[in-house]
């Protein structure tokens, strides 16, 4: 169990390439508009307008990372009152991605101030459902395989309204909307603990979500976002738990220190990142190599950091963290584990997440054509400057102005 | 929604008479007894040394409570080789009580180091079965109905086993023990985020032990301690689920500020027992009025209070929230509910938990022949002094010390 | 240490009267206008659009509660560019109350991207200070004894600012404010451990505020928000040792499950609100009967119960809990806790807290003319649907829309 | 802002090596001996049995990692009445390490049910003042510069004492220690806010440790264990805050998930660790290269790993992530930060965690004659299978049966 040296083995280096051959992550559309807190919204003059602009700025990031072909979106701001499916089709092409998952809106109109499926009112569940079957047709036109659910559905208030009441709305929802998919489509019912809903969220954790998704039929699945999990639990062993039942569908990729922060993926807590991948190079292990099908997707919108940089910056911290986890030698692993050495076994997790994999990464960036440093890259491009002035000069045109009110 | 007059009306009375008519709790054995924190013990004179102390003990709050009947059982530490479990049956009765749900205990013998169901070692998997299928026949001997599983189970570092192999031989071990269940036995599958496993406990939440007693069988369910939960976690919407799915077995009552406290219940959070409370109630108004057969029992052991005053304690308290909790008008709160108006359903909730309900838990105390303060009533009966008289004595005589170390 | 029976005691009675006698609380301008989460905003129709709504509304709780004479105001919102201090006070004394503490806006600006006075930028921390300089002159001219800082600073990645610098620019910042003081305002300083800046906030714990109050000058003390705690924090000890200090503020009313939640005062637990204020009770008793000057505030703005009813609720609860805390009898506390009497000293604090005590507030108000549930008042006063009228006919001709969007 | 290429570059190199030299951590005599948690001890053959034993360990572990030459001590356990200063010293010596942090103990006997300096009763205070300022006299018996004091003080439930009265009994108790320090000695006072008091504890936070410092006197600083702090408070915010007061003593380093689990240091967050680090390193590059007087510290029993391989794996990760943190180059960083450059400068630390070290520390190591890889040293030394055989024997000699109990 000595120390490794450092540069990476002829046998590491493959893995590393390997790995990363099999690694694709979907960025989201609304991760390069304005976003912010409730505090108030930083504006940036080259953040996107509109869905081409969007689309754009996927392509770009996809042009300089090689592993982000698809672009998830947002029915309610990317596919306004009669826009064309077939025209976003086209325009994600032109800029060199494809449309990945479909994320419907139910929480932003006022008819769903008390909830979207969970909501007393019958009236504010049917448009919601019938926003969730628009959606589903949309995925259809455009060629995409996920609707990804999550709700903010849920009380701020004790007695508010009736728990087991809400559960049983949300089953009877999900089951219709279930009813309508295709059958290449899949449901991904996302849980979070905690807001904007105070007092109880109606999908809190995983195991409401499973059940959900149990009951709603054999093409729904739990999706993980990171950032949306209580203090202290042990993400990674959720993802065993999902993987073993055969319910993992999906990940929306963040970090945080405290709540739902929105933070690049592994700014916070790099080493936890590397162990929910660990599980799942440590289940297709199992499986003889066969990797289980997962969606994994960006979901940050954070409003500090330049839009493009901080998505490259998340990709290529996502790829090192999934490359570093390939070094782990499994069959060493188990035995280790079943002598019980717990510092031998402790230290190979270890081992692998202070490898220092760079070298190969920029290998496999070369082989695909790609920059050394795709964030580089991105600063000497003159891309986001050339957004910049056409954007801020189309914003003056429409008359928006990059201003916000917190009361 | 005016606000009450203090003192209860007619109706109001008797529907915590009601409520205390069909509530009752079982105190743990391991209660009576000297126990600590890592830190060391700190002594009490009148704690119990052996079985036969703890009953009297339990017997003592029975007999001033009047909704204590059964007492819980650890089985390594109330059932030593060679008890006669019809010996502890005749005990039981002369205290005035019975024998409640049987614990195994499967995380104090050397072997279990690495687990008991969850170990990688396949001896230490079958000791920990054997124990519990002992367990199961120990309690066919008294009558019991109830085992309560609790598993220290997990590990300490990353790495250091797989979690999706201890998930499985998890399910294996349950399997077994149900199997051997008379038919009016049932399972209490528990669970633990944390401690004594650190990084990640087998058993970690809801989701879990739902997945595993559903997988052992029809005659397992879901047992919620209160104390076992994230911070910040919505405990009454776990309840609430449990209920819907038929799953609630039971609860171990006890409160925490921070972790898995020990404190007498109510004590942090009195209104977050309430709502649980008010949970169970608002199942029973769906179902007519019939109430889900769930086992109430305490599991506190905290080392600073006298013991028997620490469990009237808390026995007193669990009567007056349960009692409070019954106050709710349902189907007026299903009407403010549906109007989505969260004052006035909130307030609900607040008026029943603020009403002062002790006049009419006086009244049920004097119809059976209780006194009307229990605490008050140990205090001057002298059962404490003469206990901690003879059991000191006795100590003695056997050569017990009263005395911890650390390191 | 018996029960007691419902129904005060002539002596408890007087004790309730006395200490609503002197209990005041604040009400914030933002508390009454339209504000959400960062999903969005819903919107009522009686929303205040100005500030002199807001006072309004103020002037109409205070006229239902009796407790509530001032109204904390934020500059930015509620003093645009131009107005005039004199016409405000004007306003509220109109509406029959007076302006309170006044709030610096330091967040809102783009210029405060990277932070106000810890902004590495000199001239963003310059616009800041020249900000609180401003807010300071215009207490002055309003007759405001109370400055209230709430900075949003702080970084959201690992190595963004140096967080000692940081410190050193706030201290020098808060000199320099502390410097235009008149002799009779004070500085309160406030803090928050997480939102909006996510990795680090400048002013992150009490410690944190005491030490640049401290360095600030003898008119800064700290200001205690509820819901800016760490998860299972002791607030109320935090409390006893600003009041040992001397250098405890006041307070920010609010209550949260999670994070700051804007939930209204004691809707989740009420029994720390209770502690909270006991702990005042006792510094009094050891004080001789003298209470402290503390500025008691409400800060909450939560978007889904109606506004005035939020505020009103809010305020009965506060007065319920503050008059609870007032029943302890310290003299025999004291005597139970140097005994090391654990359950009997505590028991004074259930009783106190379980103690009925409405029927004493309600003659409380009727002393004072005032309705005897100010809830039931506001609701059949018809003041808010007159609100929503006249204020929804306003919006049109000013032509505000209530709409929203998140990206 | 490019990526690094694997493999450190001579000047890396060198400041890893510079960092090395002066980077020394103190092991905890009862790191080698056996404790557990309160449900049971695991035991271990090669457990220290006194002394002597513990001082052979940590020479051991000296030996092997050439940073480790003190041992702190705890009073209660390792000063058993009557023994002598003077021999300790020789052991100590003989074992080829000095004593380092002298540890009263005031939690264990029984008189500290209520408390040591916080007790409500003067005599168990003067016992633990006595017990104190014999501490000190040992310390200066054997030469020892440092009085780690850690109090397990505080209550578990409200109203069981006053909190401000406790407060002022630990002023005064600490000012009176601190009189009897020679004038190199320095008292370290430590926080925890949690366990084994469970609803207050005394000294929960840095802020109260650090008045209480303060007050103490000018030879009291503040001690920061890493496994003291609330979830996602920032650990490294808090050491910026002490330096720049100059009121940080030292560490006790270990690691956790969810309270105080005494896992090893970074086996859960490494990056935290090294963000710690990372402001020392900032701290002394703005004094010209001057770093501070710190104790570095281990305190960790966690008793799953074996002990000496726990001891061993903590000290080569502190080096590897002291190192680490070694390689920032922190002119560079205050440019990005004055830019607010929030991704460059971010990446400059992720870049510094990123490089793999480990032969550079391998350099350092064979520079000092001590083995690549002291883990694997040990394993192949034969010192725990020698020691297993000798002190079983002994314990068998000595009538010491290796068993716990729970209750």
């Amino acid at each position: 169990m000595s120390i490794h040296s450092e540069g990476l083995s002829d046998n590491q280096s493959e893995r590393v390439l390997a790995a990363l051959d099999q690694f694709q992550i979907e960025t989201p559309s609304w991760g390069y508009a304005d976003t912010g807190t409730r505090f108030g919204k930083f504006y940036q003059p080259a953040a996107a307008i509109n869905l081409g602009d969007k689309l754009s700025d996927a392509g770009q990031v996809h042009r300089l990372t090689g592993c982000c072909p698809t672009v998830a979106v947002h029915v309610l701001w990317d596919f306004p009152e009669g826009s064309d499916p077939a025209e976003v089709v086209r325009q994600a092409e032109q800029s060199g991605v494809t449309i990945g998952a479909i994320n419907p809106n139910v929480f932003q109109n006022q008819q769903y101030k008390l909830g979207s499926f969970g909501n007393p009112d019958a009236t504010a569940r049917q448009a919601a459902l019938q926003h969730c079957l628009d959606s589903i047709a949309i995925a259809q036109q455009v060629g995409s395989q996920h609707i990804s659910l999550w709700f903010a559905d849920g009380t701020s208030y004790p007695g508010q309204d009736n728990m087991r009441s809400r559960k049983r709305r949300f089953a009877e929802g999900l089951q219709q909307a279930h009813d309508r998919l295709s059958h290449d489509q899949m449901l991904l019912v996302e849980y979070k603990p905690f807001e904007p809903a105070f007092y109880q969220t109606d999908i809190a954790d995983w195991g409401m979500a499973y059940l959900l998704a149990k009951s709603a039929g054999p093409q729904a699945k739990v999706l993980v976002d990171t950032g949306h999990h209580y203090l202290a639990q042990n993400i990674e062993q959720i993802v065993a738990w999902l993987l073993d039942e055969q319910m993992l569908g999906g990940f929306h990729f963040n970090d945080r220190r405290y709540a739902d922060d929105d933070l690049t993926l592994g700014s916070i807590d790099p080493y936890q990142v590397f162990r929910i991948f660990h599980e799942i190079h440590s289940y297709a292990f199992d499986q003889r190599g066969v990797y289980p099908e997962i969606a994994y997707m960006v979901d940050q919108s954070h409003n500090l950091k330049p839009k493009l940089e901080a998505m490259i910056q998340t990709v290529m911290v996502a790829q090192e963290l999934y490359a570093k986890a390939a070094l782990v030698d499994h069959a060493a692993l188990v035995v280790h584990q079943s002598n019980g050495d717990i510092v031998a076994a402790e230290r190979m997790l270890q081992r692998a997440f202070t490898t220092d994999v760079n070298d190969a990464v920029v290998t496999w960036r070369r082989q695909h054509g790609l920059p050394d440093d795709p964030l580089d890259a991105l600063r000497t491009s003159g891309y986001v400057e050339q957004a910049a002035r056409e954007r801020s000069e189309r914003r003056d045109a429409l008359g928006i102005v990059q201003a916000t009110s917190y009361a």
